[in-house]
């Protein structure tokens, strides 16, 4: 990652001392994701979205955004994605536009439904789960991974090797992929826990590699609603989480036949739904 | 808190051992936060944000949203907040509605400009900062408040203590208020960590604590950009953080004279900036 982390200096306390020292803090910049069309009649470009990230695979992050978000459903719609706009002061490139392909027509009242949420809940007085029925996503019920217990255990210090930023600032959520018997084969880091799954499921969707019906995520911190439907959206039948899952992940797993892990550390975990897919 | 925790069946797996238990998970649903006004002629009410939150002090949420977006600027422009509508299905009131006073003008446009977004921050072509000091936040350098070494490392300990569903799911963020000699007058948890930082500040605003210049303000997870930002317009002038704080909440507590503390955790803690305010 190029520009994730920035060297400062920090009075450190320990105990009774106090000294100074050179130290590293997560880079966190905001990120203004546009879309514009190909066809010349429709090519003004519409701010969809602005979230605060860590510099990096911002082509990911946004692909994946669109896609989980269900704004666009397929890498051929987009025509090409490319930063936009003078460096901020700090010398980040802070716009990105994604064009897509002329003809190709989304439904931003999705994302005005959402006005000025975190979240992709649906009405509140409904249920959440209803609006992912709504939006067409189907249940995994016919996905047959089977995910080795053994492999699962060892994943959190596979991960922690792979955290380049986490390491040195200590400020940086996590996502991997990983196969069934245990391999990493994509990881992305952000401040932002959101952002670091969008950016691994837009590596694979531009890899064509989605529905990753094959694979598992693993994401460093808490499973929360979002992350199990952005999981859900990108046909990852597993999610496994370091963290605590909240109830309303633990109804999506359920609802959607997916298999949720929790608290995966010290070679122990919980299955909150689809035990089934552990061999 | 009502309603902040789940009781459901887990299966656990200890190494060679699975079995089934009884255990907690936190409640994350949907919050529909609205506004309307007083005045007859203009009372259709207008949804503002959608958020994910834990139940509970959805009042104080929703009002510490409302001024830590700087959409209000004070409690006496309230002139109720409720719950509306019906419960959601899972029986949990998701809709909040707060009444502004006749003849109170909001700018709503504040929202619009922030249209999908998590942060807030400004045109991302500029600096984020410029867009605070366009918002009309002053720098706190007047507020002499000194915060006691000592009680600052005793904070994770009495904050662990006060963390009611914490200690059951593992699953919420806290925020805590505490004077300068350790004491913690107020403590909010949420599955979100804004979101429990928004309700610490809608119960200052509710009980006329602010501009909170006497006080500190203590969070369980990092130090973001946002957080800082809230803990700005609540004059708040210390954040104390348990985890990494990021670049750009570095860059705001320096550019705004607040001091910033990460990393308190062990009897230890890293100063960011500010370092006069500790005594």
């Amino acid at each position: 990652m190029t520009g994730a982390s920035l060297a400062i200096d920090v009075s450190k306390v320990h105990g009774e001392r106090q000294f100074s020292q050179a130290d590293s803090v997560a880079v966190e910049e905001p990120l203004e994701i546009q879309l514009c069309s190909a066809s010349a009649a429709d090519s003004a470009a519409k701010s969809v979205s602005i979230t605060m990230r860590t510099p990096g695979d911002d082509a990911e992050l946004a692909v994946g955004f669109l896609f989980t978000e269900a704004i666009i459903t397929s890498a051929s719609q987009i025509a090409s994605v490319q930063h936009s706009g003078d460096p901020a002061p700090a010398g980040f490139r802070n716009v990105i536009r994604v064009e897509l392909e002329a003809g190709v027509q989304v439904d931003l009242g999705r994302l005005e439904r959402h006005f000025y949420t975190t979240s992709s809940c649906g009405v509140c007085g409904k249920s959440s789960l209803d609006a992912l029925r709504v939006s067409g996503q189907q249940p995994l019920s016919d996905v047959t991974t089977r995910f080795s217990r053994e492999a699962l255990v060892r994943l959190p210090d596979e991960l922690r090797k792979e955290q380049e930023v986490f390491s040195k600032t200590g400020g940086l959520h996590a996502a991997a992929v990983f196969s069934p018997d245990g391999e990493i084969t994509l990881v992305r880091e952000d401040v932002g826990r959101h952002n670091a799954v969008d950016k691994v499921v837009g590596a694979l969707l531009m890899a064509n590699r989605l529905p990753a019906h094959g694979f598992g995520l693993l994401v460093s911190g808490r499973a929360s609603f979002e992350l199990m439907q952005k999981a859900l959206v990108a046909g990852l039948p597993l999610l496994a989480a370091v963290g605590a899952p909240s109830s309303l992940a633990v109804s999506l797993a359920k609802e959607f036949d997916m298999t949720l892990i929790g608290f995966l550390r010290q070679g122990n975990f919980n299955i909150y739904s689809g035990a089934e897919r552990l061999a």
